[in-house]
């Protein structure tokens, strides 16, 4: 790719995520991080990937009107029609449309292409490890859900079951946890295995920090 | 202290307390460190302990609605007066009100006696470990700042300097990191210093992992 067609792509991106300002920083770490996994691959389409990796979250913010689209899905298609009056061919233009609709960890479509896999990889290497943690905490802050919550006899609820409030906890067990099964290529497998051992060793810590014990037992009331 | 004057003092708590349903949490956490503390002082007031723990951030609600009041200083002439209502006499009630008033790290008003200690250091300790750090992350997320922030050469703030924009790591450099200088407790210190360890490594973990090297290089563009 050409810096100028680079700019354009990029230009589409920042416009299209102008009210989550930091969700930028974002892309750049997918689009490294795919860069670096591609390495690996001498058959890459690098042109393909990073647009791709540029476009991915677009939709984004369709998502955030209506919470019943699928960023992923609706930014695949915002995609197809970008690069399509870019002037791009039309089995190019599909192709990075394949790439975003099946790049979300929370979908059923399972990427097919060895670009598409590159993607959902290096975007699930941004929820893993200690940017993991840090990116749910400030989510759930941003959406007011809490660390944890403790039920009507002040025990925690640990977040294991699908019924239980949302809490960093659960998402720690339905969505952090999870993630470290499922990549596509070996490069980011190995990377994602260093980093499970501090996305385990906060929760371990943060339970036991957490975990106050019998707060009655401790006041040890006189009547 | 008795069931009941308990329940008095934690219902004007969790009502100082409602529109941040969460915080009661962290009230709770403080409220037993301080009472495992207390264990190694035979010469602990209890009375004055409970009421000054269950109390330290009734103020809170006036600082966020007038940020140039502190929320130590309010939340203590608040408990005075609430203890003073319930009968409780001057010694204690001003005793209690230098509790609140000490207990800020932002101040520089010291903990002199061994009640305002203890809240100091069992507030403190809240803010260690895997426990500080994901409470600063949520509050980020809550105030709409920034894990991290980059200049225009795309080289991220460290956080190191007053001067660079508000983000998680630069409360990692003046909050989280210093607090573990300042315990007045044996016991809240040898805590501290395990939970530090936490500390630490998630904030060089998350750096290496936002550190994504430089993308112009990684790109190679042709033209």
């Amino acid at each position: 790719m050409d810096r100028k067609t680079f700019r354009v792509l990029e230009n589409y991106m920042l416009d299209m995520m102008k009210d989550s300002a930091h969700d930028s920083l974002h892309v750049y770490r997918v689009l490294c991080q795919a860069l670096r996994i591609a390495r690996g691959y001498n058959e890459v389409n690098q042109d393909i990937l990073i647009a791709s990796c540029l476009l991915h979250d677009i939709g984004r913010m369709k998502e955030f009107q209506n919470p019943k689209l699928c960023h992923a899905i609706e930014g695949g298609k915002m995609a197809y029609m970008f690069m399509k009056e870019l002037g791009w061919n039309e089995e190019d233009c599909t192709h990075i449309q394949d790439c975003i609709t099946t790049h979300s960890f929370r979908t059923d479509n399972q990427p097919k292409t060895l670009e598409a896999k590159i993607l959902f990889d290096a975007d699930k290497l941004d929820v893993s490890g200690a940017l993991g943690i840090a990116r749910s905490l400030i989510y759930k802050g941003q959406v007011g859900e809490p660390l944890y919550v403790v039920d009507e006899e002040n025990k925690i609820y640990k977040g294991q079951k699908l019924c239980e409030p949302e809490s960093f906890l659960k998402e720690y067990y339905f969505k952090l946890i999870p993630l470290y099964e499922k990549f596509y290529t070996e490069e980011a497998f190995k990377i994602a295995q260093k980093r499970k051992a501090m996305t385990t060793m906060f929760y371990n810590e943060l339970l036991d920090e957490i975990s106050i014990g019998d707060l009655q037992k401790l006041l040890n009331f006189k009547s």
